[in-house]
């Protein structure tokens, strides 16, 4: 058989490593929702063995024969054969790109650096957090070498690449060189604006934890969430996992603020829907994973800061906060509500930013691990480039490193290269949700009725169920009629916070 | 490395599958637990897929070779890596003494009929059962047929031998003869004795849902579950899950009867407890698994029957369950309490059996099983032989197959051999508390104080540590001074339920 059909023979091994991978995201979101906490090291242990077996399968020592075999008889396979043959080559290359010792060491270096990280943090020092650091900077450096020969890319497009599969940084340059050049004076202007229009009202507490969760259910399913093959759950830090059919969304809830759980599980859940539309057919092959986080962040930006945020959606779901908490009077006006949820402000955080400023936190972060991969930046330093660069993109600079550059846990983490796909994600929500207004007429009339289904229909057909047949622009161009871009994103920011 | 030191090799690979197994031990709790319905097919292929893995490396080409070689150096080997290699062998054994093809059947078979038994038994429609529980029968055969040949067993023993190792029909037959010739008997001597001291007053409901997980919690923390190594969760039919150090439990709420749910907590904790007890060093290799279902029996039975019924702890419980459900009166008096607690009454049930009359249940299911497998009772006459033992053990028959032959799942899902140890635990779990109570001075006053650390700590010593080191009758007699027997069983009986 082997001999006969290697493509079938490498469907045959990539099933059985995309069931291993499910196994292994199910486990994952037990660790954060429901494992107690004695159990860390025993699920560490499972988690590292599945790692192993689904790497030692990837990097067994006929596939690059299979592969070879499977590719001189790509003329016989249909498209998404193919597409399915060029992802498995894809993936191979990345995960054969590493020597074994280096992926050990990769994963000791980021889990000793995120534990110091936790230290640090807590104690703000960041002197205590750069012995670590400096392994996990170390060998991602050694990792993004060796992808990058693998790959032919330079270093930081061979670790971006990991992330976002043809992401490079010649198009974010020029990307975010288009957005500095108008987002900093338009923060100004927004502020100012706002500034005049007076203080908001704040919503009053306290909202107990099981009424969120039912709002949350609530929006969620309006959404197009499907219960029967998901679930919505707690844990410290909001995420997505599980698998397309079996989704597992989380937030946290704060009882003096409800904002934040529930707007979290709007996010999530345009992750989620983009998950459960991915191809039926498929999903259990590289073709039919998401494509990268650039198309996954765009899912739960479009969402979240598109859709939800809309005067139409405010308008749709005031009433029913009111309802779920008991409330009434001024602040629970629609045009209130509607000014909270489109606050702009600077500060320190970047997973508390609003939607103008979250690029500006991007690009610092861009610009300093660029700066420290290419050895231009020593970690010594980087808390000062940090307040340096916050000043002169937010004007503000934090008071310690712990909201300062130790906010974040990818770089102790070893996610370098990650950052940029939050603000590419951004670009192409704004891209992607433009299209699809234009493309459905009554759109943000079925959105202010609480009427997802156009919405998400237009998203399935366009975004979701390409899985990753093609790469991010030419889905993007196909659904939008152009590559990524700022304009979308330019245009939705004036519409929605400097329109008379 | 492989050349140099066989056995080590041994551990390592034992360990790997021990990691894969563990992680589909937490993917089939949340499957029973947390998992939407829509998610079923995903997870029975990613259990598949860890299973197939898993048998692979049991049947690995060289593992033949790796053991012989490593016997052969057996010399050089401690008591507990000799005992490891043993129970190696033992399950390389089993696993490989079944061809693939034989495994897929099984695993096919039993699906098949386990989702026509839903029906069946809904409908009360054994017919309707037939033509899948045949095919269960005829792989089953197979099964045992070739276990037979590789064990050098019988058929009945070999099957037995996957539940229970060293479990053999002769000891059983001779067990279960003895206590054949008092229970019924006695059952009808204690049935005249509570007859005689007149009704118990019903406890008067409703009991939340939430009040009873609460007293769930607090009892079975009482007993020694560790909640940072565990969960309680809901579930349609209870079970103890996870990994020794992630001991998942469940029970079921109703909220017109508390004792279920709270007695399945204090039977789960058992069994959770000899998990957690399991050697720290060897829990993660052969030796250090729970020596077979026998012992794994007894531990829930002696924390639920022996433990957990006794005078001196529903003394300690009552006016705990009083307070978790803010009850009074006469019905909640200490005596009347004890009283629920130990009625004894021939049903059709065996999960809600006493136990006095649980062993008649596993009685008839022993036989009909044997006579099956043997080929002296045909399936369709099976429904005649359950209701004719009925009469003949129990005094009453069965008004349909749904409360009769249908009521158990472990026939349809392919667990034959599988009944006698329930009564083989209640057995060794009353031999094993009589020795504690021997052995531990004053250990019915800590009961009755609600402190099982000197229960506890013996059970540790004499059972948990123990792990797989020896075989059943070994550990028992080492814990109790004689193999397993029916003696303290039926003094225990005795004492409880027909002293003056």
């Amino acid at each position: 058989m082997i001999a006969n059909d290697p493509y079938a023979e490498l469907e045959r091994r990539f099933g059985r490593m995309s069931a291993v991978n499910r196994a292994g995201a199910i486990l994952n979101w037990d660790r954060s929702t429901m494992m107690p906490e004695g159990a860390s090291e025993d699920r560490a242990d499972q988690l590292a063995t599945l790692g192993v077996i689904g790497h030692e399968m990837m990097v067994a020592p006929d596939m690059a024969d299979l592969l070879s075999r499977a590719e001189e008889g790509k003329g016989g396979l249909d498209t998404w054969r193919a597409a399915n043959l060029r992802e498995m080559r894809h993936a191979w290359t990345h995960e054969n790109a590493l020597p074994s010792d280096l992926v050990e060491a990769r994963t000791r270096a980021s889990s000793a650096c995120e534990m110091a990280w936790r230290e640090a943090k807590k104690n703000r020092d960041y002197k205590a957090l750069l012995p670590t650091f400096t392994e996990v900077v170390t060998i991602t450096k050694r990792v993004g070498e060796a992808k990058a020969a693998a790959l032919g890319l330079s270093l930081y497009d061979a670790l971006l690449d990991e992330y976002e599969p043809g992401g490079r940084c010649r198009r974010i340059d020029a990307l975010f060189a288009e957005l500095e050049a108008f987002l900093p004076a338009m923060l100004q202007e927004v502020m100012e604006r706002q500034k005049a229009a007076g203080a908001v009202l704040p919503l009053d507490g306290p909202f107990p934890v099981e009424a969120q969760r039912q709002l949350g259910v609530e929006m969620a399913k309006t959404l197009g969430f499907d219960f029967r093959h998901g679930r919505l759950d707690v844990s410290a830090h909001p995420f997505t996992g599980g698998t397309a059919d079996d989704v597992r969304i989380t937030t946290r809830y704060d009882e003096k603020d409800f904002a934040r759980a529930l707007m979290g599980v709007l996010h999530e859940t345009g992750h989620a829907l983009y998950e459960a539309g991915l191809p039926r057919d498929w999903r259990r092959q590289p073709v039919g994973n998401a494509r990268g986080m650039v198309l996954h962040e765009s899912q739960s930006l479009l969402m979240e800061m598109q859709a939800c945020r809309s005067d139409a959606f405010i308008a749709y779901a005031t009433p029913r906060m009111r309802a779920a908490f008991g409330k009434s009077g001024p602040a629970w006006e629609v045009e209130n509500v509607h000014r909270i949820y489109t606050r702009v402000a600077p500060g320190f955080i970047r997973v508390d930013a609003d939607e103008v400023t979250y690029p500006l936190h991007i690009m610092l972060r861009y610009r300093i691990e660029r700066a420290v991969l290419a050895g231009d930046l020593a970690l010594a330093d980087l808390p000062g480039a940090w307040n340096d660069g916050m000043k002169e993109l937010l004007g503000i600079v934090p008071p310690d490193d712990a909201v300062g550059c130790m906010q974040d846990i990818h770089w102790p983490d070893g996610a370098w290269g990650y950052f940029p796909t939050y603000t590419l994600g951004a670009l192409a929500a704004a891209q992607l949700f433009a299209a699809a207004r234009k493309s459905v007429p009554g759109l943000m009339e079925s959105i202010g009725k609480g009427d997802f289904a156009p919405l998400l229909g237009w998203l399935r057909a366009n975004v979701h169920a390409k899985g990753s047949v093609a790469d991010t622009d030419t889905i993007l161009s196909e659904a939008t009629g152009a590559p990524l871009g700022t304009a979308a994103f330019k245009a939705h920011l004036e519409s929605r916070y400097l329109a008379a």
